[in-house]
């Protein structure tokens, strides 16, 4: 009996062995295992608050309920997450507020941080919670990423855009509505919702608390505050508690993944042609053929994100802010979250390219002609507001080392030096374009006052707005060389110079005929 | 020996305890499982018509039939169908013509069906069968949703393009060969195969039997009816049984998947840019964003279709078409595929927005000029053939209810109010290129006698069919700003009314220096 | 004591059996099967010298290590692969070189292949190898491909660019920097970086020793040679080695992954809008949307690529150059690196469509007026340098066998019948523009002697190699019929004459007046 009873224990033994081997091959490879797998002992560290929360939510908004169920941020608890390796940290707080860390990160948790600073905070079945969270508040846990956040030009993309007379001009001659009064084009300026729609649907807009809304729900009337521009997820967006940005532009509510963010289809939403065709380029890209090859197979998850490992080609995120390290763990590029901290050459949205700005607040720049513009019409830089030749040096190492993980020294340098030379090619083509503009102006056939309301001015914006910007985006990411021959390159801006070229001459018939 | 013997069979117990609960989590988790997994009871219920089309198309054909066998058709046996409960059903009929109940659906199955109505039935190798199955034949099974579409526009689009002679003229215009003569642009009318390569490729044609083919084939000669207008999938196609629409523009051949249906690509195949770009602008969207980061881990086969817990953000299909229920099983939207049904204003295709119409078929409608168009060029809508307040309302309380799924009240109502600015300003910028041309037309520069062939006119055309289609686009999906900017947006419309200017002052000074 | 150990082996084998039936479960179902799982025995095959070259690269770029490591080439020991039936054989030399059989393909077996023939060849701690593995080297394993590939014209892409004075004039008339002097557009002739970012990133660049650079590397300074006009991976690049091409132009490094090849991301690098919209087309196709919905469940790795069971709608590789077979492994059609092998029309590129050139080298060419063009300005054929109706049947018929691979004999034929004529139609629409460019000439507002640099000649390349292609590359791919209508269709073949023939009114009038 015993001996039997021993021959039965001993094939439990490898029956237990077998199956643990098969349960640890199982978890390793089976591709579900990021996907919601609710932990028990995170289940039991729900607040009672957020808990209440939920039994409400998961009938009223079940969408946002299960997405939030799918996040990390439901599946740890926040002292396990301190604790953390330097580099496998996503919680860059030391501490954190002691109601916190025993527990998960629910709707609580986030939407009841700092209310007094919050005009959007009400009481909503005896809690006191915010409608938005904002970066302040994810700063309780994560200071590090909103601090470097508040420096870049992102934090300030509302005020950069519409404090800066130049480009408020701009958007105003854009958006204006037309109307035809006594045979003329007569422009009226944007309001609110025009904005909120176009420019400042990525740049952010300013969200005000304007009074309260009754909600009729089934459990009676809830009264929430009425918010005005609103909604709004815009990089630079100005919060009720005087913050400034949206977390959430790239780590999407609810689920706040790390994954979203590091896959190009974020950035799509704002960076796309025709003035920042930063999205259709990478995808015609090397790099984002193989991204969307074979990034089904990739971890694009983990923290830190190894090279060669984890991914075989970068995403937009890993160039620009991630923290990579190679597989021994020797980090490669520090995580940032001034998205410009990488970079040392400013290729978009401006006139001529130029030294990226010191400050991520560019509205304090002036010109040699004194405009709030990083260059004069003539291409001259306003040189104290940039930064200098050192600075550019140290940002293009570190950029040149991502590089370095897959390419060679000579294929990197190369690299780069084409991107200088595009640069340089299109900053030239420009200048005629502008040389041209300034013809039209001399001619009296259009009017310098406003230099953006006119036919030839809207070929010069287009010039430099659309297919300068395209040119050098397609140099910076070596790849769909077609951006900078057909698709908005060198045949637009060839094109485009003649079509200046004829319209001042027919214009300047017209002026003269009719003024005969 | 009794001893050893029960031991073995505890044993055996336990492997088999073990194994089914490997078994339950392989099944459970096997991300492969939708695919190809020939259920053997199914696979014992094919008709031995099937059977015999399987056996020569297997090789003759064998992308169809193992397309096929990947289906949801090859797996489910018609009366175990029948029996699923209301919200899970897939199979709207309550019971099916005899022969069918006991068998999976198959070759013969759908293209057996009401062989009395169709031109195109024919002798094929014993078999009297359709090349083409049509809605009517698909109604067998799917009643209710063969009789909501053929109330829809797209059942109609066939007819309301090529039945209203305003549209019929800018169909023959655009398509029109142009040839040089005597100095002059003339344009013939467009052939069939034209039409059926461009407009109809998504309308529809009218397929019809215009004699035999003999195919030579390894088994001898096959004699096969000859259509003419074919191949086509437009949702509007006219069908050898009479019958219109397609329902494989949808549900692709021979999968039938729902999750194709469901997916966005399905609809890009129609509704891009530059006239109806729901795709590119749905691709750039906040919810496009999270569709192509994680649908990979969504459920995108079952019905009910369960918001939170089978998807996280919604593609076309969840707003527009699909039957949506919240994870307690309240229904959020009914299944309808009536396409329009949910929808209260018209956004694209027409000058102005309106009110959706009453008919699906829209050549019914006259307005107070007597043309066959919602509104007057002037923007006066022919109110008695479009929805009334009440019914809009009612649609919009549908479309709300999704999108609070997730959003709450005073974010959804606000975006439905930016969506009514955005479509009132879009009005206003078509209303002030409406004037121009008017102008134009005024000064004889361009003649009135079709408002579709000339330069000026064609400016107009892309002003509302192109650039207001995009915006109210842009705005009706809260994402993708660009849209109202830069992409097609306010800086096409407002440049485009300074072309428009310019070009009528350079004709009329044309026409004058050319009668001095 | 026996018996029971009787009973503990019969455990022990049922066990067995049980998991060996799971093992071989897991196996075939595991999603992730084709990524990086280190064959033991392969990882013994690694060679010294590549051991030595992962020795240190493994930290100095780790990304193509990781990348290499996850693909065939380390995994298979070339004698293993040598052995493969026919079918499966993706390795066509009959032989090897004896110290390449015995193990799997790393770094050195690649980089160190005919050092003699390569100028980039040096010396690397201690090993001889070369910066660039050339068309020649991959030859060792892979001589029938490469064989097929040097007859293409996409391995002359260069010298059909460069070597031809009529493209080489349009090329440097586009990419040229223009200035403004004397109130005139002056072009100068464009750079090595110009052209290497722009038309030659696709077309290939001639890549240059041009002497060596000095990296500083952990482990000492280390020379390399300095390569000019790289990187760069276009398909007919010329190499140091003089060889003519590069596989990583679709093969992309360091995985080498048929599955990349097979996806259709490898083609949009080039082959993308507005002059050759093979890309967006297709992913508007109904081909496309079955491959963007399906695909992740779709076999892309599998040799030979089976129709139906692998894949259930092509891809562009699936169509133009994949070995596919039936189920019942029939060979649909050979493998073939020659691009254009199954083509029988020439769709883009050229003025006018015609038969595909009997020579990849297309720069032996000349027309009856003596230029090196298929056609001449007035659709005249150079009809001995093109394929006969004998040779074009010949493709036909492969091409057809492949899509009745899924579709009947009259789709088919009723499809390519619709091809025809829209590439009749388009050759009329090209006829009228370049009647019109003529009287253009002939009325002394543009000058032909560079047919390219003035407005109304670009509005007619346009029509040529913007809108005609596009739409012919709609009706070959039987989908996106937006494509033929508003997307570069119909709508901007027929507005682009409208505007041609304003403009030049327009100029006649103004070379009038200021003639006066």
């Amino acid at each position: 009996m015993s001996n039997q009873s021993s021959i039965l224990k001993k094939n439990i033994f490898i029956i237990i062995v077998i199956l643990s081997v098969f349960l640890f091959g199982f978890v390793k490879f089976n591709p579900l295992k990021n996907q919601t797998n609710f932990n028990k002992s995170a289940k039991d560290s729900i607040s009672t608050e957020t808990q209440d929360c939920i039994d409400c939510h998961i009938n009223v908004t079940p969408g946002i309920v299960k997405d939030w169920e799918s996040s990390r941020h439901s599946h740890v608890i926040v002292k396990d997450a301190l604790l953390k390796s330097a580099l496998q940290k996503r919680v860059s707080a030391e501490n954190v507020p002691d109601g916190l860390q025993d527990h998960i990160v629910g709707c609580y948790e986030c939407h009841s941080r700092n209310i007094e600073k919050h005009k959007d905070s009400f009481e909503h079945f005896g809690y006191k919670i915010n409608v938005i969270v904002t970066p302040n508040d994810c700063a309780v846990c994560h200071p590090v990423e909103v601090l470097q956040y508040e420096k870049s030009k992102k934090a300030n993309a509302y005020n950069n855009l519409m404090g800066n007379p130049v480009y408020h001009l701009l958007v105003n001659t854009i958006n204006g509505l037309k109307k035809i009064k006594n045979d003329k084009i007569i422009s009226e300026n944007p309001g609110d919702v025009t904005l909120n729609e176009s420019c400042l649907g990525c740049h952010g807009t300013v969200v005000q608390v304007v009074g309260n809304d009754t909600v009729h729900s089934s459990l009676g009337d809830v009264v929430v505050p009425k918010l005005s521009n609103w909604p709004n997820q815009g990089v630079g967006r100005i919060n009720p508690d005087s913050s400034k940005g949206s977390c959430t532009a790239c780590h999407t509510r609810h689920g706040f993944s790390i994954e979203v963010a590091r896959k190009p289809y974020t950035c799509s939403q704002c960076h796309l042609e025709p003035d920042v065709p930063a999205w259709e380029i990478y995808r015609e890209s090397k790099h984002g053929n193989i991204f969307f090859s074979k990034s089904n197979e990739w971890n694009m998850n983990d923290v830190p994100w190894v090279v060669g490992k984890d991914f075989q080609a970068p995403t937009c995120a890993a160039c620009h802010n991630s923290l990579l390290t190679s597989p021994d763990g020797t980090v490669i590029a520090e995580r940032n979250h001034d998205f410009g901290a990488r970079l040392w050459v400013r290729i978009f949205g401006l006139i001529y390219s130029h030294p990226q700005p010191k400050s991520g607040n560019t509205t304090i720049i002036l010109n040699q002609d004194n405009l709030p513009l990083p260059t004069t019409f003539n291409d001259k830089l306003a040189d104290k507001y940039l930064i200098d030749f050192k600075e550019k040096t140290r940002r293009m190492d570190i950029m040149e080392s991502i590089c370095k993980s897959c390419h060679s020294t000579n294929w990197t340098e190369n690299h780069f030096a084409h991107l200088d030379s595009v640069v340089i090619q299109t900053d030239e083509m420009i200048k005629s374009a502008t040389q041209l503009v300034g013809e039209a102006w001399e001619k009296g056939v259009e009017d310098k006052t406003n230099p953006f309301d006119e036919e030839i001015e809207k070929m010069w914006i287009e010039q430099w707005l659309f297919y300068a910007n395209t040119m050098r985006y397609s140099a910076a990411m070596t790849g769909a060389p077609d951006y900078q021959a057909f698709k908005h390159g060198w045949w637009d801006m060839s094109k485009n110079l003649d079509q200046m070229k004829n319209t001042i001459k027919l214009k300047t018939m017209l002026k003269n005929y009719n003024n005969k």
